[in-house]
């Protein structure tokens, strides 16, 4: 099996055994390439009054797809220690009423090397990462921001 | 059973009814007092690998205490129509180890005279909602800014 193949088996093997709420919300890790990782949801664990994603399972989608790209380039770099989201803004701009579909894309290798070089200095370092959420139509429901810190231990 | 009282135990069936994830996080409409709005639920199904509340739970309470106290005005100044979040901020200030319970206050006797103009001239009305999770020891875990609109249907 592939490293990346290895790394997102791996990626949602560790969800589901920690955090209850991506159970009860269905989540299941797609496709990991190295630069994009994709997770999903369906919408029926997902849904709200109106038919529609919810919009807080929206933002936990969101922060689970942010938190594993921040935990697979943490690895790929050999920085160690606790990942914790501090800051998280998400802006809904139209219902979605398919399965929920969130990807975030690799910071570019000139952020790593800073993300890398904080690590090692300061013994801790920070990934600020953008999650979009597509309908079928491929229009953004969804645009996520979020902050994450990794804590050396 | 006072007014309070009733609304209460109707949000909570609704949201019961309505969000599979509320069920999930095990979400409980503790207190309405028609100035303040108390949700909590509990940390066992809302807990991450670190043995704190997951960040994803805690939007999510938040999210559905700020809809809750909109969804409660609403119905008290007679504003029909469906409620949709716009917007979510949330900070994560310092970890949580006991029961995840959000409290938000009613927006201000002025900011709602606003509100109920703006629907019936605009048929849209915007809430800003502000929830706060505390720690046992009252200090401010998550703080949380919600923008919430009104459709007139």
């Amino acid at each position: 099996m592939p490293d990346k193949k290895i790394a997102l088996k791996k990626l949602e093997a560790f969800l589901m055994e920690h955090l209850p709420l991506a159970r009860a919300a269905g989540i299941c890790v797609d496709e990991y390439t190295g630069n994009k990782l994709v997770v999903s949801a369906p919408l029926d664990k997902n849904i709200n009054d109106k038919g529609t994603a919810f919009g807080g399972s929206l933002y936990n989608l969101c922060v689970i797809t942010a938190w594993g790209m921040t935990d697979l380039k943490a690895k790929e770099l050999g920085l160690k220690g606790d990942i914790v989201v501090a800051k998280g803004e998400i802006n809904y701009l139209r219902p979605l009423k398919g399965r929920l579909v969130a990807s975030v894309t690799s910071p570019i290798e000139e952020e790593l090397v800073h993300i890398e070089k904080s690590y090692k200095s300061r013994g801790k370092a920070i990934f600020n990462l953008d999650v979009t959420v597509l309908d079928e139509q491929l229009k953004p429901c969804v645009k996520f921001h979020g902050k994450y810190a990794v804590l050396a231990s």
